[in-house]
């Protein structure tokens, strides 16, 4: 039937010639271990025996799922906006009332059906340079800077994807930290550009080292072109919150070394650590004087995943450009509009963010009331986690000075390292796999993010509920040391 | 200051030095008549004078910004789902309540604020997968091969990724019609992959023509690999409706080539012509036995963006897989993880299109009566459309089957083709461009979706409301003959 020979039945894709970057991406935070979790919990409910009752997930930063409640005020205008008829609905307060309206009359008719702008709608962007203006003492924000975006993610791929030309040795290359997040190195391998790690420093609370950065570049430049530089503030996976000093010496080394700075700020309001305060890239640059701030181009982004609202489900976010070539821009502007829109939902919701609850507002008690509440207890978990790891021997871990996660290495035995590698595992996959067929533990190992070889780690959420975190860790420590016995 | 002699005021990033196939992607529908659409609109209402009193957009297929209302029953449920405290609201009605419980209890946490499956919601999936079933008479659905999307722009793009490899000569071919919607050159164009370009038959109503089809690859066979073909049915810009023998010829086509097939179906409730019925490619694939729907891969895609709801803003739709290779597959699901999940409010209501009220429920009534008003209004404004339109000496209006566009040819004097020439710009760029200044009217130069060397034409949808788009037609008469006339 074929002409050429090949059986008609090949599929016309496979595996040998789909598109070859795709194939590189890696992405662990949701790799084997919570496919498994899955098959556990599935299996759990068919009533299948296990050594566990239920599976604990804290694998992802996913707060509403492990039971976060949602902010009430956030919550009313996003009905009013979905159904307005509501509108006159009494039991509604004025302010969510007044809040819908003024979002609904930004919408094209009046309605959140219809795509906005694709830099976004233009109200919610005066919103959100209004609040980067509150939130760092007054450096100004031009809307017109602002693009509102499918989440941080969106924004982060967006960005880079401008960033990547050339090719062999003028490839561009991307500084990232190591560990990240891994929408980096995925967003990287997708692009076909150079990651460049620097790895943070764990033994001072996972800040960033000059002397490795400068070291990570000079050993990129030998392979490829390095062109930008990514911080992710406070950290994820490593829960610290970096100080005012090395941000601007990391602004001062960009501005050195001609990189395009990339500021991942997603969990801005997630700062528990006594002493510790969240300090914007943005402020920090003003901060500098002209000298920096005219010069130095930066993105930064924001969402409503994180913080205290933790709305992952409705995608929504914004990126801040300062000192963006207007060239460049203007392709930003076009390839944004590709995509039509970010989700108008998720646009109004980063309104809110921004635009919370004013003081005198019907709201605003309320407002505060749940926010501080959802804080506090993270803050509490951020300290609980700590403290119980630390009482685990083979197991350290750096204080949570914010995010949602601990990111503690861990010891593992000789024996038990040799039985990964004949398995072709990691050593901390073997671990985690085997802590989740155990205890039911769900946790997503060192490896997925990266860690300096030979270290081992995994990551945990703090965001199980209190109760639940006090399990998990318990049992995290008396498997750690049932394991470390039978591999010694 | 700078060690390599470079000022040090110059950019890091700039459009010399930026990601080339950024650059090369082009995108008319927000291009720049849309922009000075913007301007005039804003001059209007600062005061100042104008050949018109308002701009009316026919530029865009966004119904609800064109004042189409909402269906009740789908923000009634979107409501509930993002302020539970409404499920106690005696004034909903049950129907809504007991969709809104069974989204919730899909979500994790019970709130639309977590993080879905990276495919999407499950049960979701399970009822996208019951809707194709029903409107394939049958044909049977996995929940499995469907994954949600944010809008189908999101889908397209993700597959369209996978196909893309090889380099010159063996880079991956893409087969799309001309005239197409933007989003596909676009995607090819930052995908670096190369566009294929077959032409839809004008004089037999925008149909496709098999030796068309086969003269357009058997060209691109000799400068690149063809491996996918991209049918847009009902068709964006150009309304037509494929007959089924059309499709079974298309599926024949692809099955002898070896191409991959990708159906965009956004469109499938808005058939308006008699005579004329929407074929899904998967019904007609599967109605022609397994010789052929064992081995045809397809990917279709649907969208809440379209049909009656013309939800745009809440940026949802899924993708059905037939026949994808396994280990793609696998690809594919890492893909979509990467960017954590679609916008969960946008899976509700692809949830709510594709399992609306039923016989006996109390919102079936009120929705049937909704969905048809909007349905036999935009048939009547097809008809119109194309009735007007086709007065017009110099222009020829194929029927306006299905979808929400018109394409009309339009003739273009010798003289208006000369000065648009000398002012580098396309005759029907030059011809809209002056439309818009005169009467306020904003519509899309054919080129931007490509067309006929030497035919001009211009898209405008038939969104406006019924009086609205009398006048549009009515002052596109009288622009178009003023400007024959002028340019004669
Ligand atoms: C550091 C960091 N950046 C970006 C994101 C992406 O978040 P989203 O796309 O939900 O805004 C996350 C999510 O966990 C994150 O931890
Ligand atoms: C043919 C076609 N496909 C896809 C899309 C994308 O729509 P969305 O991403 O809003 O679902 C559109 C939008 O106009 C379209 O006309």
């Amino acid at each position: 039937m074929s002409e050429n020979g090949v059986s008609p039945r090949a599929k016309v894709l496979t595996i040998d010639n789909m598109n070859p970057t795709v194939k590189k991406v890696e992405y662990a935070v949701r790799g084997p271990i919570v496919q498994r979790a899955l098959e556990l919990e599935r299996e759990l409910s068919e009533g299948m025996k296990k050594p566990f009752v239920e599976v604990i997930k804290a694998n992802i930063g996913d707060a509403h799922a492990m039971g976060q409640q949602p902010i009430t005020f956030f919550r009313q205008v996003l009905a009013l906006c979905s159904y307005p008829e509501l509108l006159n609905d009494s039991s509604f307060p004025e302010d969510a009332k007044s809040r819908a309206r003024r979002i609904l009359q930004s919408c094209g008719g009046n309605s959140m059906g219809s795509y906005s702008a694709s830099q976004g709608i233009e109200s919610v962007r005066q919103d959100v340079a209004r609040y980067i203006e509150r939130r760092d003492g007054g450096v100004p924000c031009d809307p017109d800077n602002i693009f509102l975006t499918t989440g941080a993610s969106d924004g982060i791929v967006t960005m880079l994807k401008l960033l990547v030309c050339g090719e062999g040795e003028t490839r561009t290359g991307v500084m990232i930290s190591i560990p990240q997040y891994p929408l980096y190195s995925a967003a990287l391998a997708e692009l076909a550009a150079v990651q460049v790690n620097y790895y943070l420093n764990e033994e001072k609370c996972w800040s960033m080292d000059l002397s490795e950065l400068q070291r990570s570049l000079d050993e990129a430049r030998r392979h490829c072109n390095p062109r930008a530089l990514c911080v992710i503030n406070p950290g994820n996976p490593t829960g610290q919150v970096q100080s005012r000093q090395c941000i601007e010496d990391v602004i001062r080394f960009a501005a050195k070394e001609r990189l395009f700075l990339m500021a991942d700020e997603v969990y801005q309001d997630n700062v528990y650590a006594e002493g510790c305060e969240f300090h914007s890239f943005k402020k920090v640059l003003f901060n500098m004087g002209p000298e920096y701030s005219d010069i130095v181009e930066l993105a930064s982004f924001h969402s409503t995943s994180k913080c205290y609202m933790g709305e992952c489900g409705f995608r929504g976010g914004y990126m801040e450009i300062i000192n963006l070539d207007e060239e460049v821009r203007a392709q930003l502007t076009k390839l944004v509009s590709v995509r039509l829109c970010p989700p108008v939902p998720g646009q109004a919701l980063m309104d809110l963010v921004v635009n919370p609850p004013q003081i005198g507002e019907p709201s605003y008690d309320k407002f505060i009331k749940e926010r501080s509440a959802t804080l506090s207890v993270l803050a509490e978990k951020a300290k609980l986690t700590e403290q119980v790891l630390n009482t685990v021997k083979g197991i350290s871990c750096n204080p949570v000075q914010g995010a949602m996660y601990s990111f503690p290495s861990i010891s593992i035995p000789e024996k038990a390292i040799k039985e990964a590698t004949d398995k072709g595992q990691q050593a901390d996959m073997f671990y985690c796999m085997k802590l989740l067929e155990e205890t039911g533990i769900c946790l997503v190992p060192g490896s997925g993010f990266g860690q300096r070889d030979g270290t081992y780690h995994f990551r945990m959420t703090i965001l199980p509920s209190t109760d639940k975190l006090k399990i998990l860790l318990n049992k995290v420590k008396e498997f750690h040391q049932k394991f470390t016995e039978e591999y010694s």
